[in-house]
């Protein structure tokens, strides 16, 4: 029953977001260009949070892009299937994405809200604030890739 | 003294960036990775606004994420002596993008100003006229491709 509903409530979302036409190494690259860009921002804002001048609207836009990328639903860019494949690389997604759902929601939401958070915090513009809500972002991460994506 | 002001100015904007530190490989793959991921919410837009479904939470949320990459200063990325060189792939960025400067001030103007649009658009939910709105988008992508990009 329970599987039942989930496999509904999968299919629902599948045709729901468009994927039907994607092809898996096209997903791969979205994904891994999400990722990557995504760096880059959290790089220049640890520049400008470890770095000797501050600039807020520089930290602003870094924060407000990973934030539109961390609500962009980019789980709908993990077809079956695409544990296996190239896209700008050989991916690194590990299989249990596919199977541990719960766990890996629960890393999902806790890195939505810190990328939510940074967006609000780089808003008002303390560096000292901005560093530690950076470094909590980051913990979402990494917690998530020691759990799902293979090492290099 | 045009020049020496041109370059004043191009000295604070880097100083003002936090770009001393970044590695040419990785300005050309994070600047690969922008483009990559509006390509995926540009297709799936297109998806939406063409299928037999129109889902408008996730066009929202893919004009954002478009949104936000387009104002996130991605200009700071083309550093110098990156005209050649290999990221997630050989860049093909042309030499002219260092040297048509107010040309290519234009084209990032247009496509932001679209971009921007776009997500105002979305928000209200009219498939067609996202429809519309994503055809001028794609217009200034295309514009940029043909004179500051090489083709494959």
């Amino acid at each position: 029953m329970k599987t039942k509903l989930m496999l509904a409530l999968l299919a629902t979302t599948l045709a729901g977001t468009a994927v039907a036409q994607v092809k898996p190494e096209d997903a791969i690259k979205w994904r891994q260009s999400g990722y990557g860009f995504m760096a880059w921002n959290m790089a220049r804002i640890k520049m400008n949070v470890e770095g000797g001048s501050y600039n807020k609207e520089e930290v602003i836009k870094a924060a407000n892009a990973i934030q539109a990328i961390a609500n962009s639903g980019m789980g709908a860019l993990y077809l079956p299937g695409t544990d296996k494949g190239k896209g700008w690389e050989e991916t690194r997604a590990k299989s249990n994405i596919w199977t541990e759902k719960e766990k890996l929601g629960k890393a999902a939401m806790a890195f939505n809200k810190e990328a939510n958070e940074l967006a609000k915090v780089a808003a008002n513009g303390n560096a000292d604030a901005v560093g530690d809500q950076l470094g909590k972002l980051g913990g979402t991460c990494k917690g998530c890739h020691d759990d799902f994506k293979a090492k290099k």
